[in-house]
């Protein structure tokens, strides 16, 4: 074991001399985590994530296995965390129950295969549920931070998700104190300490983007600190495919719904209202593809940051970003790294339950712009469930942002797998976001404007505008069948033949 | 026609000359109503629609439609409106298009047989998205109010509901001043006129059920009123039944539900949190349930306000409840009528983009207490569409409180049409509350708390304490051959027979 005045030598990111006490090696800090404690970490995306801590307590879990005593952990966390943590531990089916988010392909198997229970919760209710107790005692937080005050406070790093509530409510806590996170990043964050359980909750007075309503460092209580470790260690990457002719045609269709919009007098013509986009290529394309509107000063109020943002930043067109969390690619992460000082003028970092708080969402009419597996022709979207009962991620922020923002879009390709699979069905065999809360659908083909149609109408305009062509006779065909039955209905279905599509894929690998 | 001060002398309830200047008859004031118009009515349950201008305006589409024109409008209301009112609409196929809620059958078969296009949103969202213009130009505002103050503003009557959006946006307004109104109701009514679009929203200063942030009043610019037509004639009743055992045994449930939470500490002993039920006999047996628990000073954060609350504001039980609208039985309306001064104390009415507003709903904390048609082995709740297709009545403001409050509820007998139909079934073939939002379902045989659990716990739950016992066995060995498949997934289905139960009932005319 290193001693901590070496340590605190080595890094200086420990200011305050009582921390530095508790300086230890992780192999040191893990013996603070038992059998199965409940354990919340820092993490969003892949930003934050503690980087000695898990592999330390999975070599743990496998020592106290060897010794004849079973070994798991309940897993909170913010979103997803760096697939390698998330991995190491799956692979050992070392997680009973995970939330609220996960996006690694080790741990999905495990929780498809029934071997890990998974919650799968909306982004903005992940605090308040902690705080009201429906997960219990949290026995220890994990949280990555860049450094600690001279008094004691903690400076974030490249994500806050929950990491706020974690510190509040766990019993004990580990920090892991990150000195690759660029000193210079202190300031960007804004963690709001105005949150309580009803009834005594107040207005959060939070009315533009890029408005600061809480401090730049988190609170902890010391005598709750088991163990400070130091680690040097780069966050993982977001993985990012360049954009393609695909997204590219999606990122049109949304340039000229936008410009619709102002013209209808419904949008500002400069500033629009604030961008919310989900993880992932196309919401990356999308966004990427506002360079071509024209716009200067626009503001965006989402859960991540990627890269194309930081271009946006550059060129003027986007004035202020405020998010929980970096997500960001190797290229990306050097852009910000080296440009630090201009990039924290322009972004906020916020805890998840600000980022996604309907409260937020709704007053400030956020453009809500979220990916999906599928849509149905009424509207209804499946963000979760491969074929309806395998999990892919999770809900995410999706719904905090689709239900209360200014206009819901979801965007997909027209088809997955080569063609082998359409978006667009004649019913999801799983609702992440209902038809009272899609407003707009885009893919490759075009966008359907559901606002103020009944179901049928909605059916005509998916199918014509939406679906890929190869696909648009059958769900004619159905639609049509549907329509016709002497009892069809509100919203026509032969529930028989609903989910046909899905069973030929089953059946034969193609919904064709 | 009377001329209008022989009117003003008859009620007394119109203290503006200018507008004495416009009385008139229905007959009259309804040929500013034109064919394809657009027309936005007071109205919310069965209180304050208006009681003239729709007969008088059937009679118009009738004769104008003799004379070889055809005449349909657009009828937009708060929610549901007198079903008379609704009824004289729809049997003359005079409503093009209806949002947002609708409860009248003949309305009903007219949507469902796809001759009415029929739109259905929360009803948080339909201020809002008639501000932005998502259903065009509103023609005609036709208005129940009590009264006309001296200084030309509006007093409400028993419903608020989205008349503050139709006065503000509606190019033409006709009143109807309705002397039957207790004038004592002056008062009760708190008109908030701080909303707006974004980015020009600021937060709702409301922090307690009792608050007041508003008016006694609506605003009305004169020019805009055509017409004003006075009337006295009664509300329409709500129709209740006495509780039965079925709901009596859910009441319980319930309340024993909120004991089990105050022993965990998650709510206030005496006060609970601000209590939200839905429109119906359950809903009301619920409430009724309440006096068993020895509450005093309980809160009620609603859309509407039925005979049991009236009960429990007398008993104490309840100090204050707030909704947009009344929905009284003929014995509650002359209970209220009779007692309107200690009544008009511990009532304020709303408008509905406050009464349902997730900003409020949320920093509340409200026990969001709903029906429900049909619930899934994991959760997912259908509110509105009857073996997925055929429309009930709408989604209403269920979701704006099921996601937003403090938990979410979903109340159900466990069978309906004497057996033939389980209200718990494999799938749900329409989501209208996803996994993701509903929290504890209850039925007369029990409750299921789905906090924190994963879609197997869940569904094992559900299917034991909820179903029927009579369908018990077929659920659990869906469940069971789904979760035995090699690919299971994370929520366990077979798409081939998850609509089993509704195919069964389509063609034999039950479940079992």
């Amino acid at each position: 074991m290193i001693t901590s005045s070496e340590q605190s030598e080595t890094s200086g990111r420990i200011r305050n001399a009582a921390f530095v006490t508790k300086v230890m090696s992780a192999d040191e800090a893990v013996k603070f985590i038992h059998p199965a404690d409940t354990v919340a970490i820092s993490g969003f995306a892949s930003a934050g994530t503690p980087k000695v801590i898990i592999p330390a307590l999975t070599d743990r879990i496998r020592e106290s296995r060897a010794a004849g005593t079973n070994f798991t952990i309940n897993l909170l966390t913010g979103a997803s965390v760096s697939t390698e943590t998330e991995r190491l531990l799956a692979e050992i089916d070392g997680i009973a129950l995970r939330m609220p988010y996960q996006s690694e392909s080790t741990a999905r198997k495990k929780i498809n295969d029934g071997r890990m229970d998974y919650v799968d919760i909306h982004l903005s209710h992940v605090a308040q549920q902690v705080w009201e107790g429906y997960y219990g005692t949290i026995d220890v937080a994990v949280v990555e931070v860049a450094g600690i005050t001279e008094s004691g406070e903690l400076i974030p790093s490249a994500s806050i998700g929950n990491n706020k509530t974690w510190l509040d409510v766990a019993d004990k806590i580990i920090l892991e104190v990150n000195s690759w996170v660029p000193a210079a990043m202190e300031g960007m964050h804004d963690v709001y300490y105005g949150t309580a359980l009803p009834p005594h909750r107040t207005p959060i007075q939070l009315t533009r983007v890029e408005d600061r309503i809480g401090q730049t460092t988190y609170r902890v209580d010391p005598a709750k600190v088991v163990a400070v470790v130091e680690t040097d260690a780069r966050d993982s990457a977001s993985p990012l495919t360049p954009p393609d002719t695909v997204s590219e045609a999606i990122a049109g269709h949304v340039v000229d719904f936008f410009a619709h919009e102002v013209r209808a007098g419904r949008l500002p013509a400069d500033t629009l209202l604030p961008l919310q986009a989900g993880i992932g290529n196309v919401a990356n394309a999308v966004l990427g593809g506002l360079d071509r509107g024209g716009y200067k000063g626009l503001t965006c109020y989402s859960e991540v940051i990627q890269d194309s943002m930081l271009r946006l930043i550059k060129d003027g067109a986007v004035a202020h970003a405020s998010s929980t969390a970096l997500a960001l690619s190797e290229n990306g992460i050097e852009e910000l790294t080296a440009n630090i000082d201009f990039y924290r003028e322009h972004i906020t970092l916020r805890p998840q339950e600000i980022s996604n708080h309907p409260e937020i969402v709704r007053r400030l009419g956020i453009i809500a712009m979220n990916g999906m597996l599928e849509a149905d022709i009424y509207g209804n979207v499946n963000s979760t469930h491969v074929m309806g009962t395998k999990i892919m991620n999770g809900i995410g922020g999706s719904g905090d942002f689709a239900r209360n923002g200014y206009v819901s879009m979801f965007l997909s390709p027209s088809t997955a797998r080569g063609g082998a699979i359409s978006a667009i069905v004649p019913m999801v065999p799983h609702v992440d976001h209902t038809e009272h809360d899609t407003q707009i659908i885009v893919t490759e083909h075009g966008l359907a404007d559901l606002r103020a149609l009944s179901p049928r109408r909605r059916a005509r305009l998916i199918i014509e505008n939406c679906a890929h062509p190869d696909y648009r006779p059958m769900l004619r065909d159905y639609f049509e069948r549907a329509d016709a039955q002497p009892d069809s209905g509100h919203t026509p279905h032969i529930l028989g033949e609903a989910f046909g599509f899905h069973q030929r894929y089953l059946q034969t690998g193609s919904m064709r």
